[in-house]
């Protein structure tokens, strides 16, 4: 049985076992692929983000972030970010993990959600976003030096909650 | 003869004096409306960014300031900022500064420059960028509450270098 709540401290290496190799793969976050492990939890939980662990039976399977896009007058679109375990895939994770940060989302009055920077190789989750009310309202050309494809565009996803 | 030059901390109470009124009026730019004197500075002007100047007889009539727009393998994609002063209007100074940006972007070797939330209602600007390159390569319904026009829409503007 999943259960999603909120990362605690205690979460602190799980996560970083979970986001080192995602991170280093650099093929589908816009982060240092030499990240170091403060960094990246850093990154992922701390300032304005809300993180949240996917667990099941103990172990954790996955995570999620959500925080606002950007500040002021633009501050009701949320972001969000996900990371599931090697381990966990098809296991519908990623799906539970959204479903839960939606509704974070509209429960916090959030009037959207946006993806700024999808790359495009990560087709997978892609189509979990399309099927989850997410649009690709944009394709940035060349945006991302994909470590084995070479440069790939990157798209803007968006959903009005 | 305007002069577009590194911007040093001697510049410090003329950039101010021009963001302040544009942050504070709170229909450009996605930062707090009452974002202060110090972090109006530290957005500007630290962290990852360089900013220049404009001026002319040794007053300040424009300013912008050049950075990459995310990092790790996305790092070839930079992001830029511009404010003018009021005074400083239509005497090409706002196009003056993206010359200069661009030029020391495509030096840097950047292979692209991305405008990630352009309010749909700055319509000046917005045709200034497309005529010197940029496209609207995505819109964001509803992304930015506009002080005077309620909900607006925010384009994600983008150009190869």
């Amino acid at each position: 049985m999943l259960n999603i709540r909120p990362a605690t401290p205690a979460d602190d290496q799980a996560l970083w076992a979970m986001l080192g190799p995602v991170f280093h793969a650099g093929d589908t976050y816009a982060v240092p692929t030499d990240i170091t492990r403060d960094q990246a939890l850093d990154y992922w939980l701390r300032g304005s983000h809300t993180a949240y662990v996917a667990e099941e039976g103990g172990q954790i399977l996955g995570t999620a972030y959500l925080c606002p896009n950007h500040k002021g007058n633009a501050d009701h679109v949320c972001n969000a970010g996900f990371v599931t375990s090697p381990d966990a895939r098809g296991k519908g994770v990623a799906r539970a993990l959204l479903t839960h940060v939606l509704a974070q989302a509209r429960a916090a009055a959030y009037g959207a959600m946006q993806f700024n920077f999808v790359v495009s190789t990560n087709t997978g989750a892609i189509r979990l976003w399309q099927r989850n009310g997410f649009q690709i309202i944009g394709t940035l050309p060349k945006a991302f030096r994909h470590p084995q494809a070479g440069l790939v565009d990157a798209h803007v996803m968006y959903q009005l909650l």
